[in-house]
């Protein structure tokens, strides 16, 4: 099974492609660019969508549904934000096929070509502004927090499955506020609900840091980002929060009176983390066996493969894994009995380790005798063989422990990665390696793409509330004076 | 409140645009044809989502995803389908948009047409079988049972807020089995789920049947249907189920090698309901002052309004409601407590009631100093005021009371109009009264037409295990005999 996939060691780029088709994640679709995300995948897409879901609302935030096409029009209306979105999209100009009159099939029929072209959405503001203007008359009626679940499509020439695909799935928070500080607050508050997710249920260490402003969002004037390091010490853009100031109610009128009855522009963020999740996820636990996937996102925690030669034993095995089934069950594990007598235990352990199943048990005839049971975790591929009483504790307790240990190995493999970088001739070594640098930037953009033009590095972000950054110090490439570290790193 | 609201007695159509708008369920967006579903109407979409999520599960079937676009040469494939659904659509025919060259705004970039154009999709049926080709080899990988929650497009010229959008959110489930029989159990499996679905959460009666072969779903060889009567009298489809043979297998050379080793082709199903049944559930149980929401789908199952003059009765009146919301919340029920300083109690009520929101609790300085609450419930506009100990019991058992209360008034207002008929003199003055009609059919399409012609009402279904419908008699247009009685009504 895990022969079939590339080793990282060979071509890590291969590999991952290898282990997402063979993990039976997500596949190309037969339309350029559109995957189909298989219902393994899915499986692992919609828990995160259930605690990020969660999360978002716990915030105060409502989910809605705004159309999937946008009025051409609408994109000239934010001057950014056309030339950042609107340029490769899907434009929809008909609405009607006819048969073709020589026969040949279907054809588009021309007298049905639309007044204005409609956009596919490649993200939200406009449309929701647009709608926006008319919820909002007062400072009662703010603020306004809706998220959406939802498709988008942006016509990207080179496609990764997950990474980069034309359409994926998403979802986008639109928030609408009374001042200035109080939208900045929320971009914050929900970076750090992104980062919190990232640490606690995907096990990735993040850095949470602003986008210098050539690397910001399309009309925002603050990009707050999450950044993860992937294997190849390459960073992964793993979600973002932005401060839009007062750009869309401009561009779209969109006032409120306050308590004094006089008008304001009011003010905006927005925040959204993709399927890419799905590929940051892979890329960040996976090894050559397969996926390695943190129980508290695991579709199947816990699976069990039964090892016999007679009926009997069979049966017997089978009634001893349904009574650690239903206890593991009632304490909210997800379990599964691979009973398929059609297949080897060999290959189930392949698969199920391809999978990233975290944790596999076997119960054989000798285990029947003795009591016993074997426990092998997808982490450390460790087998211990225990006695069965008391199980489904021991799994319990083992789930906790392979959570930590999947995201203190990622966090111990990024340490290794990161350092202060002072010298340019150490930087030009060191980023082609896989490191993420922090180092001094003067702060102009001219620097920031001389860096990239001579490297390929990018500013991946300016770390908030980092004591280690906050230091004088003069820039890697121009040895202006600069008043803290910035992370550079080659990215996804 | 209530008065914003044309009287269902005055104009039901227009009854219903105001209640959707007026109760925040939904609005028209700048696109033609599409909607934004706001908040309030979104959870109760998301109601709907997770039970029939939770029990699509039950049945086997795994959510995944397919792409949104559909290249038009797919649509030539199975020929009847490209009839039903090409048609009218929204056709995508360039990726690019660029600076118009005189300055006004942006321009779609010529040089970015597509080779083939790409439909959004109207349903998924070809994209989905052009997939499950590279999915199924031998029998062992049967049946494949998959859903999707997705957004599709449909072109329509005449428009209605969730009753007829141009896109709509729906599930489509697509599965596919090893024989015929397999199939058709499964088509008639989920038509049931739906049917409990609207019976036992929308609170709404449904007649199961076929539907005839003129009004099946464009490529199925049966399609069973559930059909609602809405306050109006007309029928309502609300789910559909088909059975689609072997036509997509063939269409898309899907085959998989039976036990000898043999080459068949693929049997096939599809399935769906869409964010119309929002539309069912306000003209199935709303009145003159709002929605009526049964408990199962209200996002907010209680609320509660204070009444009170000083802050000290107001701080007592708070502490009590908390205890009670605790537990009820504690209970699985979802409660607010209405603490808006700056509006008054009988603003919120008229708001609550336009809401729907099955119960209203209201604590006053009186009730304070006697221990006892007013309870109001939504379905009948009553209120009762009873002891403040015990309440949470209480409100429990009344919820489910309402639950079935709502069922009960629909369902006696259904049977009270639903009838046999024999006489094409009475069908005609009482198909326009708005009644369902049980009618003897002679089985062919010409009549049908005949009928729908002279009259606007249609074959909504032929019933599945009708004792009533089983009998002998002769087709109530033609004389021409006929061995059961189907189902004929005006629908939307």
């Amino acid at each position: 099974m895990a022969d079939q996939i590339t080793k990282r060691s060979v071509n890590y780029s291969q590999w991952y492609n290898d282990l997402v088709v063979k993990a039976d994640l997500a596949e190309q679709s037969p339309v350029r660019g559109c995957m189909v995300i298989k219902p393994y995948g899915y499986a692992i897409w919609e828990k995160m969508q259930r605690v990020l879901d969660a999360k978002f609302k716990e915030t105060g935030a409502q989910n809605a549904y705004f159309p999937l096409f946008i009025p051409k029009s609408f994109f000239s209306r934010e001057a950014e934000h056309v030339a950042g979105f609107a340029k490769e999209c899907a434009v929809v100009t008909h609405h009607r096929l006819m048969n073709d009159p020589e026969g040949k099939g279907v054809v588009v029929d021309p007298s049905s070509k639309l007044e204005e072209e409609l956009i596919v959405r490649p993200t939200s503001e406009t449309i929701i502004w647009s709608t926006y203007k008319n919820w909002i008359k007062s400072w009662r009626d703010l603020p306004i927090m809706c998220n959406q679940w939802a498709n988008v499509v942006r016509w990207e020439m080179r496609t990764r499955l997950f990474l980069r695909t034309a359409e994926f799935l998403w979802q986008e928070g639109h928030t609408a506020h009374a001042t200035s500080e109080e939208a900045q607050a929320e971009a914050r508050t929900m970076v750090e609900v992104y980062a919190d997710f990232a640490r606690n249920y995907m096990a990735m260490p993040v850095i949470v840091g602003h986008k210098s402003p050539n690397e910001r969002f399309a009309g925002a004037l603050d990009t707050l980002t999450i950044e993860a390091m992937m294997q190849d010490g390459k960073a992964l853009q793993a979600g973002t929060s932005h401060f839009l100031g007062q750009n869309f109610a401009k561009s779209f009128d969109v006032q409120y009176a306050d308590k004094e009855g006089k008008l304001q522009y009011v003010w905006a963020t927005s925040w959204g983390v993709s399927t890419r999740l799905m590929g940051a996820l892979v890329m960040a636990h996976g090894d050559d066996n397969g996926l390695v996937l943190p129980p508290e996102l695991a579709p199947i925690e816990v699976v069990m493969v039964p090892i016999y030669k007679t009926e009997e034993e069979h049966s017997a095995i089978i009634a001893k894994m349904n009574q650690v089934k239903s206890a593991l069950e009632a304490a909210g594990h997800s379990v599964k009995i691979d009973d398929r007598d059609t297949l080897r235990p060999g290959f189930k352990f392949a698969e199920w380790e391809l999978k990233g199943v975290p944790v596999r048990l076997a119960i054989g005839g000798r285990d029947l005798q003795n009591g016993t049971v074997e426990v092998h975790r997808r982490d450390t591929l460790e087998k211990t063989t225990i006695s069965i009483d008391g199980v489904d504790k021991f799994i319990e307790d083992l789930l906790v422990a392979i959570q930590k240990n999947i995201y203190a190995k990622a966090m111990a493999f990024r340490d290794s990665r990161i350092q202060k970088c002072d010298s340019w001739e150490e930087f030009k070594e060191k980023i082609q390696q896989g490191y993420f640098l922090l180092c001094h930037w003067d702060g102009t953009a001219e620097t920031e793409q001389k860096i990239k033009d001579e490297t390929k590095a990018t500013i991946r972000c300016i770390p908030v509330d980092s004591v280690v950054c906050k230091e004088e110090g003069v820039d890697i490439y121009s040895g202006k004076p600069s008043h803290e570290r910035v992370v550079f790193a080659i990215s996804y």
